[in-house]
C-alpha cells in the first residue's frame, strides 16, 4: 500500500471532458480516488461544448502517481491533454528572485550605482553602525544549511538544501517581509561552517542557520553567538521549540492544567529535542524526560551519550527513571515527537496521565497517526498542514527575526523566545480555543505582527535593542 | 575651489515659489549655478497659486552643498520647504529586496515550502546537476567585495564595500535579469577568501569579484577558476577590459586604424590595468608598455615589482623601453588611463602620435580633464557619465552573465571575452559612428542582449556550454 498522499508527490492532469455530460467529471474523480489518488485542487481552464480543467492530485509515491494518471486516461469521455508532476513544474527555475527596492533610471544611475555609491561607502567606513541604515544588513537575514538534517532525507549534500531554504526565503518575505538570502555551506566540518559564515556576517542583519545536523549545529550556533553582534537562530531548534511551547501553553488552558506541573517525554533527544526540553524547563516544567533509541536519558547513563546528552543527563529527568520509552511514558502529561515515523505505539499513549496531550511532530509521517491517537488524547498536534494543530516554524521565524531587525536587536534571548510563544498563543482567543484549534494558522497574518512586537518589547526590556 | 560637482553630493531641494512669478524660479536657479551647484533634475511637484518643485543638484564636496542650500533659501520669493542629502537618501535600507518568483498560497504552500520540497531536495541529491534547473542556481551569482579597492577609496573595509555591490546587484538585474547575491567577505587572506567563496560556491550559477585589490584578487580568481565549474570573473578585471577594447575598436574603426598595429601604453599596472593590456594582446595588439609611479615596466626591471609586474614585463615592452611615463609615451597612439586623478600631463599628450586616443579612465577624476586633452586628441573616453564615451563596466558583466548562465558555461573564457567586446562595438552603427559616439550608452538595453548572444555562441564553439 502506498504511503499516505502528500504534495511530495503531486500530479497535474489537464483533461477535456463534454460540457453536456457533466457526470464525465464525477467518473474520473471517482476513477482517481480508486487507485488512491487525493484531489487536491480543480481549476476551470476554460468552458463551451467541452470543459477543460487542471486537476491537481496528490499521491503518496512516484508509482502510485503513475497509475493516477493511467486511470485518468482510461475513463471513458475523458480526454487527458497534458500531465505532469506539479510539485517539480513549480520549483522549475528556483523561487527566489532578487529586485532593486529603488527604480533605476539614467537621473539616479549614478547616486545609486555610480560614483554616487563614494559617498555613502565611505560614511559606512567611517562611521560602520551605518551600514544598519544604509545597505541591505538592514533586513536581511542569511538562511543557510550544510544539507546535512533536510526535511526527513538527512545528509543530502549542501546543494540538494537549497530548495528547503529557498522556501524558507519566501516564507520570511511572504509572512514577516524579511528579506534573506537562501544559501548552502558545503562543508561538514563545524570550524569551517563558523570560519566562513563569520565571513560573510557583516552584510547581514541576521542568522537563519537551518537543517544542520547535532552535534555541529549546537557548535556552530554557540560560536556564531560569541563572535557576531546579531542574532544567530538555529530555527529546528528554537522555531520548533517556540511553537511547541505556544501549543503547550493553549493545551493547558484548554485542560484547565498549569504547565509548570506538566510530567513530559520527550522522544528524540536531537537538536529540537532538546531545544524543545530547554524552553519547556524556560517556560518552568521541571518534569521532563528525554528518551532515544536506547531509553530514557538519565544521570549516570554511559551508552551512547554525547555532549548534548550529557547535558541532557544532568539537567533533566529529576526522578531518575531509567527504561524504555514504555517505562518513561507511564503517567506523563504530554509527549513529544522529535523522532521518527511510528515510534508510539497506542498501548504507550494508554499509559500516560488521564486527558494525554500527544505533539507527535516527525515529518511526513508522525509518531502515531492522528486517526489511530485520537480517540485516546485529550489535544493532538503533529507537523503536518493535514491534519489539525500544525506545530509549524513558519508561526515563529518570520516575527521574531522582523522584531529583532526592526530593533537592531543583538540577540535572540531566552526572554524574546518565550515573549515569541505566548505571542502566538494568544493569537487563538479562549472563545476560540479547542481540542483542535491550539495555535494559529500558518496562514494567520495577524501572527508575525505580534510576534514581531512582543520580541521588540522584550528585547528592549532586556537591553538588547540598539533601536 | 570645489571638485566637479556630482552626484556623491547631491542635494535635493523642495522649494515653493509664486505661481504668477515664473522668473523667481529662473532667479534661484542663477543663484545655485552662482555658487557652483549643478542642476541634475527638476520635477515639479504641485501646481497651484504657488508652484512646488523638487530640484536635485549636484556639488563638488560637502561644503559646497551646504552653500547651495544657503544660496536656495537666500533667494527673495523662495520658500525652502525642506533639503536633503539626496544619495543618502536612495540608500536608505539599503537597494536590494527578496522576492518569491513563484505566489505562496494555502493551496501550493506545501509543494513550494513544505512537505513536498522533499521530492526536489532528494531528486537534486541523486542527481546534483539537477539543481541549475529546480533551484535559485540557474539565474544566480554572487557578487562579493572583500571591500579593499572600493572605487577610488582603497581599502574602505568588507561592510563599506556592501553599496557598491547593491548597486551592482541592481545592474544585474536591470540590464541582464541576472539575479545575484551582493555581499562582502571580511578577510584579507587570499586563502580564506578563496575557501571561504568554494564553501558557498554550489548554490550560484557564477562568481563575480569585485573590488578586490591586487595582487589578492588574481590569486583569489585564478584559484576559485581552478576549483569550479562555473564562471568566475573579477569585473574591475575583465570588465573594464572587455569594454575599453570595445571603445578601441570602434577609434580604429574611426580613424582608419588597425588595431593590430596601435602602439599602446597603459598607465597603471593594477588589477584593471593587466586585464586591459592581456585583451588587447588577445586582439593582436603587441606594442604595449605598462607604466606605475617608477616609470616603465621592462624586462629586467627589479625596483617596485611584484609577480604579476614580473608576468608583465616578460610579455609586454617588447622595444623595451625604459624610463618615465613621458619618456614612453612619446610617439603612442593609445593611451589608457587606470591610475589616479591629474597623473597624464598636456605636454605628456602632445608627444604622442599623430591623432592620438585617450581613455583617461580614472574614477571620479581622470588622468587628464577631456576639457584639456579635448583640442589635442582624436578620441576621448573617460569613465563618467558627464562626458562622451564612458567605459562603463555595466556595458559587459550583465550580458556575459545573462550569456553564461543560459548556457551552463563552465567558464568565461578569453574567446567570450573578445566577442563581447566586439558585440558591444557592434551596437554602435558605422553611420553613428563619432569621435563623441564610439561606444554605446551604459542605458542602450539593446547592448546586453547581443552581449550574451555572442557569449553563448562562442561557448558554444569552445565547447564550454552545458546547455
Amino acid at each position: 500500500m502506498a504511503p499516505n498522499p502528500s504534495a511530495q508527490f503531486s500530479v497535474n492532469l489537464r483533461v477535456e471532458t463534454p460540457a453536456a455530460s457533466p457526470e464525465i467529471f464525477g467518473q474520473l474523480a471517482a476513477a482517481i480516488s480508486a487507485v488512491g489518488g487525493d484531489i487536491a485542487v480543480v481549476a476551470t481552464v476554460s468552458e463551451g461544448q467541452t470543459v477543460v480543467r487542471d486537476v491537481a492530485v496528490n499521491a503518496g509515491d512516484q508509482e502510485q502517481a503513475d497509475r493516477i494518471v493511467a486511470a485518468a486516461g482510461s475513463v471513458s469521455g475523458v480526454a487527458l491533454l497534458e500531465h505532469y508532476d506539479r510539485t517539480f513544474k513549480m520549483h522549475e527555475g528556483g523561487k527566489i528572485e532578487l529586485l532593486g527596492s529603488k527604480t533605476l533610471t539614467d537621473a539616479n544611475f549614478d547616486a545609486l550605482a555610480g560614483s554616487g555609491v563614494a559617498a555613502v561607502a565611505r560614511a559606512i567606513a567611517e562611521a560602520p553602525e551605518r551600514a544598519k541604515e544604509l545597505t541591505l544588513k538592514r533586513n536581511m537575514v542569511l538562511v543557510v544549511t550544510n544539507g546535512t538534517a533536510v526535511l526527513g532525507l538527512g545528509d543530502i549534500g549542501a546543494a540538494a538544501g537549497m530548495p528547503v531554504m529557498e522556501g524558507k526565503s519566501m516564507l520570511f518575505k511572504g509572512f514577516g517581509d524579511v528579506d534573506s538570502y537562501a544559501m548552502c555551506v558545503d562543508s561538514r566540518d563545524p570550524d569551517e561552517i563558523i570560519a566562513t559564515v563569520k565571513a560573510f556576517a557583516p552584510a547581514f542583519g541576521g542568522i537563519n542557520l537551518e537543517d544542520i545536523s547535532a552535534p555541529t549545529c549546537f557548535l556552530v550556533e554557540d560560536a556564531l553567538k560569541e563572535m557576531l553582534d546579531i542574532p544567530v537562530f538555529h530555527d529546528d531548534q528554537h522555531g520548533t521549540a517556540i511553537v511547541t511551547l505556544a501549543a503547550a501553553i493553549n493545551a493547558c488552558k484548554l485542560n484547565g492544567r498549569n504547565l509548570a506541573e506538566l510530567k513530559v517525554v520527550v522522544n528524540g533527544v536531537g537538536a529540537s529535542g532538546v531545544a524543545c526540553s530547554k524552553i519547556l524547563m524556560e517556560a518552568g516544567i521541571t518534569d521532563i524526560i528525554g528518551c532515544d533509541t536506547k531509553g530514557a536519558i538519565y544521570n549516570g547513563r554511559t551508552e551512547n551519550m554525547n555532549y548534548m546528552k550529557d547535558w541532557y543527563a544532568t539537567n533533566t529527568n529529576p526522578r531518575g527513571i531509567q527504561g524504555t520509552l514504555s517505562e518513561a511514558i507511564v503517567g506523563a502529561d504530554l509527549f513529544l515527537g522529535l523522532s521518527g515515523p511510528g515510534t508510539f505505539s497506542l498501548d504507550q499513549l494508554k499509559s500516560m496521565a488521564a486527558e494525554p496531550m500527544v505533539f507527535a511532530m516527525a515529518n511526513p509521517v508522525p509518531e502515531i497517526m492522528p486517526e489511530i491517537a485520537g480517540p485516546y488524547v485529550s489535544v493532538m498536534a503533529t507537523g503536518r498542514s493535514d491534519y489539525p494543530n500544525q506545530i509549524n516554524n513558519v508561526l515563529a521565524f518570520p516575527g521574531i527575526f522582523k522584531g529583532a531587525l526592526e530593533c537592531q536587536a543583538t540577540k535572540i534571548s531566552e526572554g524574546m523566545k518565550l515573549a515569541a510563544a505566548n505571542a502566538i498563543a494568544s493569537v487563538v482567543s479562549d472563545a476560540e480555543l479547542t481540542a483542535d484549534y491550539i495555535i494559529p494558522s500558518a496562514f494567520n497574518p495577524r501572527v508575525a505582527q505580534v510576534v514581531a512586537a512582543e520580541t521588540i518589547r522584550v528585547a528592549r526590556e532586556e537591553g538588547l535593542a540598539r533601536k
